[in-house]
């Protein structure tokens, strides 16, 4: 981004920037730009369970569907097939960055960074480490020193390539999956190459409980990943529904952030994540849609959902808006959908909002779309537009997508 | 529908029902038809505040923006303009029965009739009864007496057109705006020619609350309006997020019926409605979109969210798929929006699913179409893709709409 400029004055700028009029995309009086969505967390293996309704919880969930599918990515032929969907329709929905949980295959989470780069999204890209798996050995690491050397070989693979878009990213399962030992060394392996890291914290209250059992010295579930050394700036943590005050002042003062995942919460009846109690703690907040214990792949559910959860945590409190504890709006959402993904992965200095220097990721929005499932009236003002947009707004109202300053999706309905 | 038959044997259904060629459709496999969607509870007038972010509970925001947007349906010509758009978008989204409230005015009520009789909607219309409005004199009926007059003339206009799909429904707005009086004398009204009555009950704690204040003499909020006579078979009451087991079995005794309106719920924060509860009451439950007070006009986003709504109020029960505590799953909302919406308006001999001797109101989905949000695979069952449909599918999957055999909405992408 060269410059952000409201003067209409063309002339001028033509002068001092030096571009074409054939570098000038006009936008329609229906048409809006906005930053591109930012998925901080989303399952790229499990795209082919997007929309099912599996009706269980958490662990129950992991074993029954999850664990059972992801274990096909041994396949890399079947791993292409399947990233190749995913990243299209994450593209298709507006995501321009997202971070990504794979498997535990390296050669399959490889084919999801090169899948990235030639769809031209900008992602952080997750081997899955684990090392532990009740549900049995078909799919987990076979020891702690494989898992070391796979995280290994995936990061320096990743690191060799250098794409300024694609990035590895640490990705223990979470506390459940992964010895204290493993996750100490996928620690020193971020740290030594500054990567970002991403985890799953205090989903289900079941969790949880087994959490504290399995870690009876720990002081609660945020201790189990501080002590092993995995909460740093870089850090993303899907969920925190039923973080206490002491651990959101621990992912607080390590500069961590949280993926709020709102219809993975509801659909797998985890629980609603109070973030209006997060971003008052100073915590960095971003969307995931947790696809697929979410059932979209789109952030604009997400971004419904977010103001949903916040609504129910708040169907009890004061009418008066002068009150404090108000619930958040899809203002605050969008946000989190935008900047606050960009800050929980720590590249807002790249993304989430145009500001000179910054990268092009942008969306061109369009609410007159004659295909469009809503109506916009007259003399609806802009912000009216937008609001529409993000409750009622789909892939259809998508019209360009750029990642840095690249379109990679491109008016379908033209 | 004239017979339905799994045999293939195509000649001798021919020679049977005497058809021609020309006469069938053929579904391609990536099509499936369901029953035709039904919005037990929709605000027609309100469409044009669809997607908008009130932030405001019940009260407020009927004052702030529900009323100031009814009161301009005095106009005519405004009334036809938006309602067009209403009803268009209705059945665009695949609603072949809606049971609309309009406004108190009656001539813009019955511009409404027109149009859904235009259109080829099924449609109940509710003139609004209200003779009471703290909010002021610009929208309200003037007296008992004018307000009973209206009512009056809306029937017997509606009643002497004769319409087989059209028909009014009593409607008084909800008791805070009602009179006792007004109340006994429309459920005459109803009582009379038989008709359809829908109202609102036990939406939100505030609402409730003055309810008990201004009715000491009530046992219960259910109890106002059956002291009226306002319940019967022919009943549809929206909401009933705060019903007592006591009201539930009046509820239940009457055989009126119970519209759940999840995404309102939610948005206007009134509640979480247990439709399971409902349900092992023996009472009828339909779905609503509540429109504006839900921000969608789509019967999909009710069925979700009622799965979600169900969902939140099962996260802490048991894993356990024997324990009866389980949440509703998208079967059940399914059958809410079709056949349980015709149960609840009491038209479950005429629509709701395909029997023979009902009308054939139906919508063609096609799950592969080129340009639709989601990807379906090539090993997924037909269960999975209606699944998917539901969860993830919108208009643009909605290929035909048939409301009693009349293609009203036909295949937009062809
Ligand atoms: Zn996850
Ligand atoms: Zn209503």
């Amino acid at each position: 981004i060269c410059f952000v400029d409201d003067s209409g004055d063309l002339k001028t700028l033509q002068d001092e920037y030096r571009f074409n009029n054939n570098d000038i995309q006009r936008l329609k009086p229906s048409q809006f730009i906005i930053p591109g969505f930012i998925d901080s967390h989303v399952h790229a293996a499990q795209y082919y369970n997007t929309g099912c309704s599996p009706r269980l919880k958490l662990l129950d969930w992991l074993q029954a569907f999850t664990f059972p599918l992801e274990a096909k990515f041994s396949d890399t032929d079947f791993a292409q097939a399947a990233y190749t969907k995913a990243v299209m329709r994450l593209l298709r929905h507006g995501t321009t960055t997202a971070s990504y949980f794979a498997t535990i295959h390296t050669d399959s989470s490889l084919k999801l960074a090169e899948i990235t780069e030639k769809l031209g999204q900008r992602a952080f890209i997750g081997k899955v480490s684990m090392d532990v798996n009740d549900a049995g050995p078909y799919y987990v690491e076979s020891s702690l020193s494989v898992a070391v050397k796979n995280c290994e070989r995936f990061v320096n693979t990743m690191l060799k390539k250098g794409n300024p878009l694609v990035a590895p990213s640490i990705t223990p399962r979470f506390a459940l999956s992964c010895t204290g030992e493993l996750m100490k060394e996928l620690a020193v392996i971020a740290d030594r190459s500054k990567l970002n890291i991403q985890t799953h914290i205090s989903e289900n209250r079941e969790e949880c409980r087994l959490v504290r059992e399995l870690y009876p010295n720990s002081q609660h579930y945020t201790d189990v990943y501080d002590r092993a050394g995995l909460l740093s700036e870089k850090t993303v943590l899907a969920h925190g529904v039923y973080l206490h005050n002491e651990e959101m002042q621990t992912i607080s003062s390590r500069g961590s952030g949280i993926s709020h995942c709102p219809n993975s919460n509801m659909t797998l009846r985890s629980g609603l994540c109070n973030t209006k109690r997060l971003l008052q703690h100073g915590i960095d907040v971003g969307l995931g849609t947790d696809m697929s214990g979410g059932y979209s792949a789109s952030i604009l559910d997400a971004i419904r959902y977010a103001v949903q959860t916040s609504n129910i945590l708040h169907i009890d409190c004061d009418l008066d808006f002068s009150n404090e504890d108000v619930p958040i709006g899809v203002k605050d959402t969008f946000r989190m959908a935008t900047l606050g993904g960009a800050e929980v992965l720590n590249i807002d200095d790249k993304v989430g909002n145009f500001v000179v220097g910054k990268d092009f990721d942008a969306l061109v929005v369009d609410v007159s779309c004659d295909t469009t499932g809503f109506d916009v009236f007259e003399d609806e003002s802009p912000e009216d537009k937008i609001t529409k947009f993000l409750f009622l707004g789909d892939d259809r109202n998508i019209q360009d997508v750029f990642v840095a300053g690249r379109r990679v999706v491109s008016g379908a309905k033209e």
